[in-house]
């Protein structure tokens, strides 16, 4: 069976140099954090606030997108540490394009690496890309049906953010079978409501992020 | 470059069994169309309202999930012709699943055949599984950056469903933007408003269904 081959050798090269990619930011003193989830769940915003209210603590962004910069351009108002990478037709971040855009982030001073995925619920999910924790955003408007039809994303999740909470009470959705279906795949990872528009969960965020750093050190804030 | 051999010849198979299932479907009288679209767009929803509409004329429904065969129970309520396809950790359908499918569904007095494919917006794309047209579903809530973030999807359709378009006054949505951005990868497929909860666009959707059909018969509706 060649073509199961090939799969296993592409997936085995990758986590290789993915323990490199960690390695290199651990030594580097930072943590980093791997943001997977559907097309417009909200992740860039997400990363906009976190990283002013982060401030003055360093942050470093790298985004993956098919084409265009225009969320690293978004973000570069926020962090001069921002590299965008296109993928064209790929459809996941590879841990080799991760250590690309390492060599073009200084990490000297900078405490968190936060890696945006390719908009994606499928192909991201198998391929380690030297991150510490994997966050995944899950937002109202996709419906309450995503954590059953894509069990594996929300399998690998360290902490679940559920996004866009502000439609709650506008769009159907129902949050008990969503627990419900999360208690079948997922019962260590957090569920966090959140809404960077009325800015419900975003302290909690912050908390969380402070507390994945190794020596757990006082969250700085601007 | 092994790797890259690889994929044509993977791209290549596919394109040759998808032609082979253009011309079953072609032979039985049907149309097929290919639903593309981010995970949470509407497609299923799409579909009951559609089928429905076009009773007594029979449709078939092929559903791409990587788990669960929801989908497909949603639809059979509507249709007796739904089959399940799940893919494990495949992130497309490709042709020969479609072949598959296609046994299983009897396709004599059909006259369209849908096939809602897995929701992402990069890797289906790449994998023609024999249909006629490509519709691509764009929901208000992915946010107005889409098209230029995935330009191969949009590129590809024949028609583009702006759907969930009753959000345009709740959520931040630049339409002439995305019009900006369209005008800039497709200027053949028709943009058509659609919202299954207000039943705008639905007329318009069936009417163009119905063009597409090779003797551009009147509409026959239930």
């Amino acid at each position: 069976m060649p073509r199961i081959e090939v799969v296993a050798n592409v997936l085995k090269a990758n986590d290789t140099i993915a323990a490199i990619n960690r390695q290199t930011i651990t030594a580097a003193g930072a943590t980093a954090f791997n943001l997977l989830s559907a097309p417009g769940s909200g992740k860039t915003t997400l990363l906009q606030k976190t990283i002013a209210a982060l401030a003055p603590t360093r942050c470093a962004v790298l985004v993956g997108d098919l084409q265009t910069s225009r969320d690293a351009e978004r973000l570069a108002a926020d962090t001069a540490d921002a590299v965008q990478i296109n993928t064209g037709r790929g459809c996941h971040l590879s841990a080799e394009q991760v250590t690309e855009g390492l060599t073009k982030l200084p990490l000297q001073g900078v405490r968190y690496v936060f890696i945006e995925n390719i908009g994606n619920m499928v192909c991201p999910v198998s391929f380690d890309l030297g991150e510490h924790r994997r966050v995944v955003l899950y937002s109202i408007p996709e419906g309450d049906d995503k954590v059953a039809k894509y069990p594996l994303l929300f399998q690998c999740a360290d902490i679940i953010l559920l996004t866009k909470v502000d439609l709650l009470g506008i769009l159907d959705f129902d949050l008990a079978k969503v627990k419900a279906d999360l208690a079948q795949v997922n019962t260590h990872a957090p569920l966090l409501h959140l809404s960077t528009k009325t800015g419900e969960g975003v302290t909690a965020w912050l908390e969380w992020l402070a507390e994945q750093r190794p020596n757990r050190q006082p969250l700085q804030t601007g």
